[in-house]
This record gives C-alpha cells, structure tokens and sequence, in this order.
C-alpha cells in the first residue's frame, strides 16, 4: 500500500492472525485501522509523539477495543496518523507530517483522528478506531465524508487508550456505512474489567427498525446557529428536511450555556492535558509538537479555580440538555462549521470574519462531548462541492437511536460515503 | 438551658412536633442536635459565618437527614456551634466564640463539629450530626471521649447540608454509645433522590453479632505511628490489646503514601473550599474568619495541575487501602495526636517538637477521608488525664463491621464515655 495521503504511522504486516483466530465471526471478510493512541501488541503507541517514539515502550497487550474487534474477525491493518497527544483538529503533526483529505489531497482531513477518518473514506479499511475528547472523531468524519460515531462518555472501554483528558475522553469509530458501524460498535460494547472508569453498561445490540420511528427532532439554534459557513448551513436543512421526509417533526431547540460549556472544555482540556505531561513539559518541552506544548504550558498555569468552575459549568449544561430530551428524541447542528481547509490555512473565512482553523473546526462538538451525550456526525449528500457532516446528538446511552437514525438517512440516500471510495 | 460551654448557636423552643409527628419511631424519647450547617426548615443556616447570617437565607425544607431523625421520632434541640464554613479543627469561631470541651471548660471540644461533640458529652443530647471533611467528626469525637462516626463516603445524604468540599465531605453523627449510633445511623441511611452525589446505597441494617467475631486487626504504622504523643500511643494500645481480649489477631499493618495523601487532602481542601466561596473572598473578604480566609485565598491561588495531582494521589492510596484489606478486616490509628489542648494554645508539643495545634490535631484522620473509607472513633478508657479516641477504619461500605466492633469494645468496658456524662 502506498500512503501518499501519509494516514499511517505504521502498516502492519500481513501475517497469521494473532492468538490462533481464524477469521470468522460477525467481522469476518473486514478489516480496520486504529488511530495511533490505541495499544497494538508488541508496538510502541506513538501518540503522534516524538517523545513516546523516543521512549520506545513496547505495549503488551491490544487495547481492550482492538482485541474486540480481533476476536469479532477484523483484520487490523495499522495504526493511524493524528494531532500530537490528541490535541488538535487538524492532523497536521510536526514530527510525522500532514494527513491528506482523499477528497482533495491539498486539504486536510480533520483531526485528531484524522488518519483513522482518511482510512475509511480512502476505503483502505472498513472500520477505523478514533478518540473524541472535544470533536476528534466528528470533525474529521466531517471532513473525509464518513459516519463517525462518538458514543456516550464510559460506554467504550479506554483500556489501552493512551489518555489525554481523563474527565473528556471518548473511544468511538468511523465506517462508511451505518450498518458496518453497527456491527463494530457491537463487538466492542460491553464491561471491561480492564477500565475501572468504564460506565459498565451491558451489552445492548443496536438492531435496526424496519421503518425511520417517528422521532422528534431538534435543530438547535443560538450558539448551533452561529458561526458556521453556508455548506454547513446547506448540509444541515438537507440532513432537517430529509427526515421530514422519512417522518420526523422538526423543531427548534436551544441548548442553554453551550458556548460556556465549550469554553469549559477549552480549559479542561489544557489544564488536564498539561498536567497529565507536566514531566515532559518541565525537561524536554522543545520534543513536543510547538502547538501542543504551548496550549500545554498555559493549561499548567491556569488556577485550579477555573478547573472547578469547568466542572460547575458541565454539572449545569448536562441538566440543560436532559430537560431538552424531555421534547426530543434527537438533537441536530452542524459538526463542523465548514467543510476541510487548505492544509496549512491559518484562518477560516466565516460570515464575514477571519476566525483560526484549529480552534474553531470543534465548536459545534466541543459542548455535546463536554456533557457526555452520544453524537454521531453523518455525510450529508447535499449539493456541497465537499463532503460535510451534520451531527446528531442523543441523550446517554442511546446510541442505537443515532445508528438507527443514520440507518434510515443512509438508505433514503440522504447521507452516505461519495468520492474516492471504493 | 444554660450554655456555659457554647455548644449552641440556636436553641429551639420546645414545641408541637413538626407535621404532626408523634415521638414513636425507633427512636422516640431521644433528642439530637445538628451541626449548624444542617438546614432546619425556617432557620438561617449559619455554617459559622457572619456571611450567611447577613444573607439572612431562610432554609425552606429540613436536609434530609434531619428529616429522617425527625421522622424516626428524635426531638431537635438545637444548632450547634463550628469552624466557620467547617474549615478547621477547633471550633475557635471569631464570629459565634469558642465552644468548650465539657471535660475541662479551658480546652476546646475540637472541631469543626465541636458543638456537636460537646453536645453529646455533655448529655445535652442523645444524638447529634457532624460532617466530616478532613477528620471534623472523629476530631472532636476523640477530644471529647465520645463515639463519631463518619461513614463511607456518599453513603450518608448531604442534601441540605451546607458544603465545604464537594469531593470530601461526608455527613456522619455522634453518640455515647455504638447502639444509639447504630439506631440513629440506621434510620438515616438510605437512597436520597434529593442526593444526586450520594452512593444510593440501599439500607444495610446494622445489627450486632452476638460474641466479637475474630477479626483480623492491622495496627497503622509509619505515617500513622509518628508524631502522637503518649496518651495517643497509650489509647491506641488500649484498644489493640483489648481487641487481642476478646479473640481478634492483631498485626502490624502499612498504608503506603498516607503521608502523601494528607498533604494531597490540604491542597484539595483550600482549592475547592476557596473556588466554593470566590464571589465573597473578592467581594466581602474581610466578613470572613481570619484563619479561614487566608487558607481559602491561598487555594484561590493553586495551579489546577495540584488539583488533578491530588485526585492521583487519592486514586493510588485508594487502591493501596484495597490492596490492604486482603490481609485485615478492621485497621486501627490514633484518632487524635493528643488529648484537648487548652483554649487558645496555638502549638503543641510532640516528640520534642512544638507543632501547630489547629493544622496537625486532623493529620491521622486526613488520608482516611480522602480516600473515602468509613471510620469511627471509639473513646478509649485507658489511665489518661483526658479522653482520646482511637481511630478504627474499614473498607468501603462496611460500617457496620465498625459499629459492631464499637459495640464489643464498649460492652467489655474497652471503650466508653465517662466525666460530665449524666
């Protein structure tokens, strides 16, 4: 395979399968990616990091996520290029390069899983893992064109997930398809003794309906409604009236302190990412990507009063959004506020103003991850020259509603994976 | 009732009960009192601050476990007296006075639950409610020579009690013998919707077995042997060997970074007790007790990297106590480094040292709350001047190992209440 859209940091060799396994099982016939945090027997996780390559600790076992879908019958193909750490949008990582968007390879993918995002829509694999901790899985699926579930916060174990924010975390996934997604993501569901964290939540297989329920959909306004470029605007009524269409009501919804819960997120985010590197920060801060280290830095400076504040913050949003599912079964905004960058754009042109890339590509993520709450971002076949995605949101633990409610959209032909793949 | 000791901030006037209710109930014929941060319907809840008697905030309904007293047919008596806003270990109040230890009027009941303690010493009451942040129960508990108990954390509700530090504060009660403990703790436990931060532990009755089971005893040393003076030593040896009397094993036990831990509890404790109270320490700094305003503005100033810090240290010490419990069912530490120290003396001395009083009279009970575990402290009657308790912990959810040990002690005359006690 020649990556010359460089969305590997390594290929794995093919080989027998490990443990004896022979390719059956509901996964078998597939293969997948995982982003480059996740434990791969018998490799160094590299985190997108000079500094864990330099370290060179060789991980012992697979992480739980890759083990499940190892014994479900995926092949795994490699591991995947992101944003150092986990910390950016943008996959444009100084020690291993730029991933390429395969819609147009002057663009980006979107990050931090923006490698796992460019597998699947390449159609290099079937099933690719990514993190989310403020947008890492939505953004990039926004951006190559493919569904990106990140599931409620605890449902997916994060044993053998090389951490970044511990509070913010989520393990989810990429397919092109929502009927792939399904099966994957219910091969990994399920406790894992492996990840004291973990919600625990039994297994609950998504199953699909015959027909779209009639859902009650909101499309939230304020802070959702602001900020966004028109191929945003336009994906999101295409996603809105096609679910008129299969029978949803749609209707406005506002989530209250949303744009406070995203500046929360910011903050959280340096402040527990830099202590978590605090060591490496304080003896060899010029090995970390320049990006990461200074936001890194400056999370180590802020007073442990903004980090309480955060959590207030998450406490009163997260109550906002249960008594929002109290009128809706489903939640939608924009996942991104445009479709993929010029690799190397500093800044973004919307409504009038120049506003940075990096930060702004997760606003519209950064509050539903902040509060837990499962989304998924889906590719809106609208008449946009580039793939975009919408997100979907559900209250906790219904993820199988969003991966119904894809379901639906992806037959109608309202979403789906166009372009380069296969 | 004369208050010559200052155990009350509000006495209540004998009347009808409240709602009708008639004394039976498993507790009829008792009266209790509650630590003034305890919301009791139509009372201001002071939490030993000038600042809340300005605000003049009148508490609407009884915290629950008031309620639950009430409803189980004990008479509240009154508020008492604390540290302003539960931060300290003495009850010296700038604002309400000094309460005093019934056992020798010029020393100090300890605190922050001191009017509390003093209240059950002194046979004002049968029962009363402490909270326990950093060691506020079993403090005064040991100074005043009666039992304390702080459960497991989130095993009582804090619902309407006034909070300190969300992460540690638990609710617990004070009595002069394990069976009224028993019986009050018992009719307070329970799932609280009221609660969302409580455990929702169903009712686990406490119930006694008939002989003493033989338990196998761990005596903490390190950390937790250090720094006592003699009649702690002497206390603790008391229990040990009376515990040996009646058929338990008794070893030598160690909890790894016990140290560590307490340092991490201090931190913690002025960070989110300072983040609790920002608006007033920038607003009205100077309504505030000295001695608390100057921890809390110190905590305003902490980087959140020692807050996420010491949640690291709580996790591993967590883990280390676990790890403990395989080899012991009950460990045993001084509750208190000394016996009351005179009103107004600002250090003791210890080992040859002069140490400060109000910072190190809570240093053994410290780790214990921050990891969460249940403790009691038992009133030795061993030859000292004054009383002092030992500390007695247990793992998580096992109260009722605690008060069932308390019970044998006090039954074979080990443990026990003597003085000002009618």
């Amino acid at each position: 395979m020649i990556d010359t859209l460089n969305i590997f940091t390594t290929l794995l060799p093919e080989g027998p399968l490990p443990n004896g396994l022979t390719p059956d099982g509901p996964l078998a016939g597939t293969s997948f990616a995982a982003k480059d945090l996740y434990d791969v027997a018998g490799h160094v996780t590299l985190a997108g990091s000079k500094i864990n390559a330099d370290d060179g600790k060789v991980a012992a076992q697979d992480a739980t996520l890759v083990a499940r879908l190892r014994a479900a019958g995926s092949r795994l193909v490699g591991m995947t290029n992101m944003d150092e750490y986990a910390y950016g949008f943008a996959t444009e990582n100084s020690h291993y390069g730029t991933t390429r968007n395969p819609h147009d390879p002057a663009r980006i993918a979107g990050g931090s899983s923006g490698g796992s995002a460019a597998a699947v829509a390449a159609g290099l694999v079937d099933i690719a893992l990514g993190s989310d901790t403020n947008g890492s899985i939505r953004v990039p699926a926004s951006l190559c064109g493919v569904y990106g579930l990140k599931p409620t916060f605890g449902r997916l174990s994060r044993a053998g997930v090389y951490p970044f924010v511990h509070s913010l975390d989520h393990a989810g996934l990429f397919a092109r398809s929502p009927a792939m997604l399904a099966a994957a993501y219910d091969a990994m569901q399920g406790p894992d003794p492996r990840d004291p964290a973990q919600g625990q939540r039994p297994v609950e297989p998504t199953g699909f309906t015959p027909e779209m329920p009639p859902l009650r959909v909101g499309v939230l306004g304020g802070f959702f409604a602001a900020g966004a470029a028109p191929e945003a605007h336009a994906a999101l009524a295409h996603v809105a009236d096609g679910l008129t269409g299969l029978g949803c009501s749609i209707a406005p919804a506002l989530l209250n302190g949303a744009s406070q819960a995203r500046s929360a997120a910011f903050c959280m985010t340096a402040m527990e990412g830099g202590s978590l590197h605090r060591a490496d920060l304080m003896t060899r801060p010029m090995d970390f990507d320049p990006a990461v280290r200074d936001r890194m830095l400056a999370g180590l400076l802020m007073p442990a009063d903004l980090l309480l504040a955060a959590r207030r913050v998450r406490r009163i949003v997260a109550d906002q959004a249960r008594a929002l599912f109290a009128d809706f079964d489903l939640l939608l905004s924009p996942a991104t506020p445009c479709s993929a960058p010029r690799i190397g754009e500093a800044t973004i042109e919307i409504e009038g103003q120049q506003v940075p890339v990096r930060a702004n590509l997760g606003m519209f993520c950064q509050p539903i991850s902040f509060i837990g709450l499962p989304a998924i971002s889906v590719p809106a076949l609208a008449d946009t020259p580039l793939p975009i995605g919408v997100q979907m949101i559900a209250p906790a633990w219904a993820e199988a509603r969003l991966i119904d409610a894809a379901h639906h959209l992806h037959r109608a032909g309202i979403t789906g994976t166009t372009g380069p793949t296969p």
